[in-house]
């Protein structure tokens, strides 16, 4: 059916190219009667933009969002909530060159094969910009999750190698005003400076950089998550997994899980809804536990680069050529704010979908 | 509506509770005119079965599916495919102490703050027994890719903190026959037989072990995958955190891509469909790109054990407790097959997908 | 994906072919906490089972359901509810004269056009036995309709060209036990022996005959149905058209407000929740209003006749037959508890889906 | 999930108010490689808004569609294609009186019982400008299909209770350009003229008329339809009664049938998928049997008119008022073009299902 909708009950069907003229999504399965308005949109979006950080591309979108429909008299309807952005800043020309070529690390083959035929300009729609849909939406799924007092946080915990306070650190001390305004999202201070240092650096290079980002989800309630296909981590990992440039993504205490011992691992009540540990990540048997939802996701660096790189043409024949255009270093910090959108998508969609756990 | 349906087009649908009369499937979509016998789903729940290794539970059930629908004079007629595989060996009365308390690491307890009721015995519908219904909907999903040359195969990479040959490794070499006759579905003789000793010697401390299983799909077309939510490396994610212990995964390069730097990561087509590396694990935005899929996945240890452990109980007091009834060790080698079947469940659903994407 | 489930939340897979091992269904999302057995469900199918009527077919089937997984000490547990009833009485020798021919009225040539093959036993799938899924599945959606206090009621309002009362009298006034026990559940006595007169009648011609079963729901809630394209009478016409002999739906005052005015038609409200009519059938923009829910289905004739007929073999070539085996000779009474069944599982979905309207 | 979404592979949500900022559509799922324009899209929505004839209302709206994604090049990229349409003669003054109030035959009350909020200006989301997305996607769909000389034609069959030549005359015969041509979208001139002339009657008492459309579809190929739940037939049906003031759905020979013989009514075949008859109206077991699709909607008067009339205002006081603002008076014709957009929808989605039917 195409694959460009994502949600059970609340649901997104997300479009756009990154040079066509717009990008947007349709949230259909809102509730009524939460409190929007663009204010609230325009201020996730503008936390994805270009920013003017040594990691960021300078496209400069303001990214005004027009909701189309779904809000009367500021709140929502419980009709599908359609938000557009217009494409502003669009360069095709940057792109003439790539038309006939597969660029490495990207979709480009993949994507003649499948469909016969593609926008090259930019990616089209496996451009990085394709985002913009889901912030939008994510924006309304975070409006939805503050009526109940859900939080939501993202941030670089590691780049270029430079590792910030890692997945198991204690975010319950972090000053999220301090990384908000941080160039990467990343808490530790020292480690964000070095990080960008060596962005800088490969930069330079024509190079770019990897990274993850760790996220927590607070104040759930327990038993999210719909057994035994859609539990919370299987769409949580679904959702980060259809991220561009996602590869590998762990929840709690992660990959270490399969060195360890289970009178080790294994998490403890205390009282109901209160563990000894959190090293499910808040999820157990595929239902939130009600500890905080942890998990980290990994980028790969970002694949266009500055350097001169082998490749073929449509024709099959080896080439040589070097990437015009704006492009990022490295998905953090910009991503962070994705990956928040996507957690509060899937929330969202399983806090509805609880209400359907009993008669 | 519950989340025991997977897949759009090639769509299973599983049943069962551990103790209750049986585990089943119902296979919607599956196209007609594919040989298929009950032999076929025998095959792999023998595959699933506990063995006799020192990892696994002793339950002695034969496992025997019967095809109720779909299937007539050996060839799939195109309508459901109903399994069913009748429970015989169960022991409720082992459980019978658990009825009243939350076991660490288990879902017992946010499961019954979702639905307020639980079937405690063996974890009801939260038990590894669950994935019976699994390995038989990926036996069809396996008949109908073998149509097509697909092969898919699962290993243990690790286990108690002992590396076969690491997600890198080059499985072309491998020997499938040795490694499925090995106790640990392990390729690495040496590293199966350490592996093996240390699980003994946590059973017999009464303990569990974690493991990672990789796999590789080969053979595949490019362009599988629907972007952007239901790319195909999502979807493989969605499967695998699905499974009952998995916490993590990671495609080709996984985690390490985070350190690495785009000119080192970014695949090269050398050829139409011939890449130089396949550091992406056969996936480039969210389409398989001719390269042979590559993941791997971490399990936790099995959260029964065979220690005193605390809890509380459902007055909310805290107790001790010693799980009795039968449980395996480590989740190895029993997930491969699953892993296997998860893996085919989302193949045989892109495939058919991927005949809507041309006019 | 095949079309086999319906429903969102409340979703039923049906599976089964009239003459393979055994019919059944699986729920999944139904809630937890419902009473529910193995009688609740056999209820109803021993009223769709074939009687004694002049009707009916005499296939001798005890249609002993088994519940196989979702119940638990008497109770739904939220996961899916499989039921299985087994195919007794089968007589596949029957039908060995139709394999290499297309029967008329029935699907079994655009079936084959479809799926290159099939399963001609009694229509294989295709067969009225496979109501049997949707009435065990109705009987599960029942039990918790009657948690809220629903009702659901279906009647035959015509049969072979006999009016009981028609589509708008008024069923305030029926004896429903007296219905049910009626042969063909005909609210009106002398309606009901002339209708049966003419039924006999044609079955000793080898002819069969038509039918129109009329349906309503009390105590609705207001609000269920999801527009715009999931309205509520949008998905009981898709509901309904789903059964085999189906041809036409109207609601309320049916294909007759095509020639009325709308200040004859327009529903008046007189208190909130109460209406001067109900010429819409208790449906205006797809929305329940708090009146009844009112339908009428037309069914065709049954298509195996006893006459010889004429038609086409395998290979394009003009023969004759005459179909032996089984077959009723007027959709209803059967159709009625049929109707009932698809009813109660769109009333179930949306009494779901409502739960999300709201923040 | 909201009901906002229709079709599995060939997918529309449709979003928008009536007097919001505009209509629209996201359509995802569309092949790649079909020629699409802005042009071809206006061209079904000329068809769709109001007319000079005297049934019709007299907003002014251009009704200019804009492309906002998914095709590129002239051609649709296998993206979601998202089409927007500004609502530009906005006057929600006209409808300040009926904030407060329930109007008859409208959803007025059970949207508010539903969502506890509604935007009143123009029915909002139950306006009949919510077809405006169904007819831009309807017009994608038409794209696809005429690909593969599917032919989809709609014509008022009756209107204000004078029938134009019944759903079962033979539209072989028809002059489809005069019937476009026609004010009434009636095949019979006579009967076109009568009709009108009673609707202007109508108009003048400030009162409205009901319609009939009757539509076929030729040149399908046999064996659309996925059973048991998504027949072809139970497909048509859910897409019809989604239609504001639809309340009536009949096949082929339709509510006829329950009153025929099976030895009248059977269709039999003379030629792989030749048919003597065509009672069926192209459908048998919910499969296209390769004779045309038929079937004729019924839809009630216009809700709104011109007279005084009674309701109860929020407070639950009985209240008298008239409808000022612009509203048609019978929906034909421009029901016509939308009882097509949804046949195409349904059909293009039957399309690319069929192309799993087989290994």
């Amino acid at each position: 059916m195409g694959g460009n909708s994502f949600g059970r009950l609340f649901r997104v069907t997300s479009f756009g190219e990154s040079h066509g003229p717009g990008m947007g999504c349709v949230v259909d399965g809102c509730p009524s009667g939460i409190p929007l308005s663009t204010k609230d949109i325009r201020r996730e979006l503008t936390r994805r933009r270009p920013g003017a950080g040594g990691a960021s591309t300078c496209r400069g979108e303001r990214d005004e969002p027009e909701i189309l429909s779904g809000v009367y008299e500021g709140k929502t309807l419980g009709t599908p909530i359609a938000v557009l952005v217009r494409n502003e800043d669009q360069r095709p020309g940057d792109y003439d060159t790539l038309k006939e070529l597969y660029r490495p690390g990207h979709a480009d083959w993949p994507w003649e094969a499948k469909y016969g035929f593609r926008d090259h300009r930019g990616g089209g729609r496996s451009s990085n910009r394709e985002t913009v849909g889901r912030v939008a939406a994510g924006a309304i799924a975070k409006a939805f999750l503050s009526t109940m007092g859900i939080v939501i946080h993202a941030w670089t915990s590691s780049a270029a190698g430079i590792d910030a306070s890692g997945p198991c650190a204690d975010p319950g001390a972090f000053d999220w005003d301090e990384i908000e305004g941080n160039p990467l999202r990343m808490p530790d201070k020292a480690a964000s400076a070095l990080a960008m240092e060596r962005i800088e650096s490969l930069k330079a290079e024509g190079d770019s950089a990897g990274c993850t980002i760790s996220c927590l989800a607070g104040k759930l309630p327990p038993g999210l998550g719909e057994p035994v296909f859609d539990k919370l981590d299987a769409r949580v990992a679904a959702a980060m997994l259809s991220l561009g440039a996602a590869k590998a993504i762990e929840f709690g205490t992660g990959f270490a899980v399969s060195r360890g011992r289970g009178s080790e691992l294994n998490d403890t009540l205390t009282a109901p809804g209160v563990w000894k540990t959190n090293n499910s990540g808040g999820v157990l048997g595929g239902l939130s536990t009600g500890a905080e939802l942890r998990f980290t996701v990994a980028f790969k660096p970002i694949s266009s680069i500055g350097k001169t790189q082998e490749t073929i043409n449509r024709m099959g024949e080896k080439t040589e050529f070097i990437i015009q255009g704006r492009h990022d270093v490295c998905a953090a910090p910009r991503a962070a704010p994705v990956v928040e959108a996507m957690t509060a998508l899937v929330l969202a969609d399983f806090i509805l979908l609880q209400r359907s756990a009993r008669v």
